[in-house]
């Protein structure tokens, strides 16, 4: 049991509290989204939550935890799904969201600190001419760093990737756990061992991403009668070279009832697609629409409903707050995360809905990987139990979609390759030798054995 | 045999010529770069030359040739290497290169007049924060409608396909030869009867074609030992959606000596990769590079050369360029255009490499279609005869390489696919009822037992 007054007392200057009532709060995110994580990781706490303001206070901070053997686990929004910054041996939670700054653009390339909010990094850029390629539905409470961290998929996808694709991250400076705990600056290829580790390989205090000029952006909500007449019109969409857009999501008829602003928009029984589209491709969307026998039922400036505090911008309906906004109202559901094969997407997205059409509510995003485009789902599930939603995924798998499981908090068991790559566990020996940084994430790592690296 | 006399006295006051070098000048364009082509279409010559200023000329010019019953062909910056604006049948020639102003940009969509150069265009929408998506190596001297009538493939390929893709072309107005002739405003879908179609269906007086917002450019000269590490990089370079890039340019060791300017960089006997890329990319660029073993021997600020009259953008070593720049050198070429398959394509261009190693020196350029990525290849033939430039055809079809036969002036002999779509065909009988816009290139016009549509 670490002396935490000792600790504490080591970090005078620095903001920290050891309140139960704040410490059961800051040692949370939504992994309740999930039954399975709820049960796992309800109650767990760290011993002080720290939020240092400053690259030196961080350091002071990991100094003091490797002198006394204490865990940090990093926390920037807290807006993961899968107990990302959940510590599960307490310790401390290193709370990043007093550092906010944006540092500058050079070259089209932001550099921020860690936890800066991803809504504020964007309007800031997009004051100077840029905006972010990237960000999650969250972005309006995400941290940069976090989104690094432990998110990388969202809003953007579609034109860019995810955060993982080379390029779409250009470097990061962390504070190790090393002998004396130090700053990194890492450039490229070099930075990806601190890709979506959760915080295992250090704590990020300055992410540098690439940006791309600014443009306006137009939220299209679009309705069909059939949801595979709304599935193939997106993914159309999203293989239309000529048409600029950052989104397109495609939502079964059953889920457009909880969107509280745009319920009324969309007819009883109608599948939905919300699409951001650039204004110099209008012309083409409405034709494509039109093919597809489609009816745009609602639209809006997608920055202007961003900054309107009143409004809801279609993105935060998509990704992962489509599980949101059912929960707000239908605690029974859950959600999975699974990607289409890149032939025969839409075969794929039929065949699973047809096998589980009434447990499965489905929503697909339109998604590159690699240079290539295809589907991800996050469909919401009524949830059963566990061995039901273990069945559903098998169902899924069976067809030829890979799953990323949100159901467990290892970055492995939620990954779709099942572990991490060769590079993030050799720089987390590196680092981390005493095994500190947000300890049982790194599955590899905490059990050697089973090292396939 | 029409009255040019009278002809040219109803047009009086509008600029003309009926000089004889003027009149064979003025009916040429590149198509010389195919020994073929040279030997059909040297000679063929207008009767009267003629350069509207507006738009109230240019129907004064279809009255007047509808009136005589005179072909009318239209000539932009006559950059075409398949005798688009050849006149197979005397007559006029319908010079646009008088009506070159940048009308304004809405929404991030330019519209300009159709003779406007595009190198004007976009210096002129760079001074307001956009810039083209599109652009052919001679952007220099081609005119926008030129590139939407006759060419509409080329730099930016590698991030928004061709000016075919949906969305890549807002909008036209044209100028019909119907009784009485008018001008037409055909937006999105509606303007594709007037895409790549050599001015057979209409005069096109104005273009609406989208920009993206501007960003500087990085011109990049990476050279490898082996043409096959050269291919696989720019593919991977294509495939990387984290890297914004306008090109990438694949070339035989043969052709870089021919590269004036450049020729000094590139060790003999090296593959040579000529990319732009955007400097935010640079960082992710530079761990490509290194993973595949090539080494950066040169590299320019692309708008900054495009700027200065002593400087050459890498792009114009590029698409078409490539063969201009071993002609200027050596007449004893000519060159093939060739789409490789999505799947397996590196397999396919070593397959035609190998197979006419001596003749053939291979040029690919990476391209999206319909959202895919591949290559295409324009390749440096040794010219023995046109049985031979058959043979080597019939070669790379063989590997399931797609032919676009530049040795042929008709519309349908030059595309992919043998025939133009069933709208181009319909808009032509009802814009063009006498057959008088530049007959002979449109064959399934021209010979309507053939009509497939």
């Amino acid at each position: 049991m670490p002396d935490i007054a000792a600790l504490s007392a080591a970090l005078a200057g620095i903001e920290q509290s050891d309140d139960a009532a704040l410490l059961r709060q800051k040692s949370r995110d939504f992994y309740w989204y999930s039954p399975v994580l709820k049960a796992q990781l309800d109650g767990k706490r760290a011993d002080l939550w720290v939020r240092p303001a400053n690259e030196a206070e961080v350091l002071r901070v990991l100094v003091a935890a490797r002198s006394a053997g204490v865990p940090v686990t990093v926390r920037g929004g807290a807006t993961g799904n899968y107990g990302q910054c959940v510590p599960l041996n307490g310790g401390i939670v290193l709370d990043t969201t007093a550092m906010t700054a944006p540092i500058g653009i050079t070259d089209g390339v932001l550099e921020a600190e860690a936890g800066a909010r991803m809504i504020d990094l964007d309007l800031w850029a997009r004051d100077r001419g840029w905006e972010l390629r990237l960000w999650p539905s969250t972005k309006r409470t995400a941290t940069i760093a976090g989104f690094v961290a432990g998110g990388g998929a969202g809003v953007g996808g579609i034109a860019h990737g995810t955060m993982r694709e080379r390029g779409n991250l250009n470097g990061v400076r962390v504070a190790t756990l090393q002998d004396p705990p130090a700053l990194l600056d890492l450039d490229g290829d070099a930075a990806a061992p601190v890709n979506r580790t959760y915080g295992t390989t250090g704590v990020i205090t300055r992410v540098r991403i690439p940006l791309v000029p600014a443009q306006a952006w137009r939220d299209m909500a679009v309705t069909f009668a059939d949801f595979s007449d709304a599935a193939r019109f997106a993914l159309a969409l999203a293989f239309a070279d000529g048409i600029q857009k950052k989104m397109a999501g495609v939502f079964d008829a059953r889920l457009p009832p909880f969107f509280r602003g745009l319920a009324d928009a969309v007819p009883e029984g109608n599948a939905l697609v919300l699409a951001m589209i650039a204004p110099s491709g209008l012309v083409a969307f409405r034709d494509l629409v039109r093919e597809h026998g489609g009816t745009i039922v609602a639209d809006q400036d997608t920055v202007a409903a961003e900054r309107d505090p009143d409004a809801t911008p279609f993105y935060e309906y998509c990704w992962n707050h489509t599980t949101l906004q059912v929960l707000k109202r239908d605690r029974g559901v859950t959600y999975l995360q699974c990607r289409f094969p890149f032939e025969d997407t839409l075969r794929a997205v039929e065949a699973v809905r047809a096998k589980f059409h009434d447990e499965v509510w489905m929503h697909t995003e339109c998604v590159r990987f690699g240079g290539r485009t295809t589907m991800t789902a996050l469909p919401v599930i009524r949830w059963t139990d566990e061995a039901r939603l273990n069945a559903i995924m098998a169902g899924f798998e069976a067809e030829g979609i890979g799953i990323a499981n949100p159901h467990v908090f290892t970055i492995e068991g939620g990954s779709g390759y099942r572990r991490v790559p060769g590079d993030q566990l050799g720089f987390k020996r590196r680092v981390d030798p005493l095994g500190l940084f947000n300890p049982g994430k790194m599955a590899s790592f905490d059990a050697p054995e089973t090292d396939a690296a």
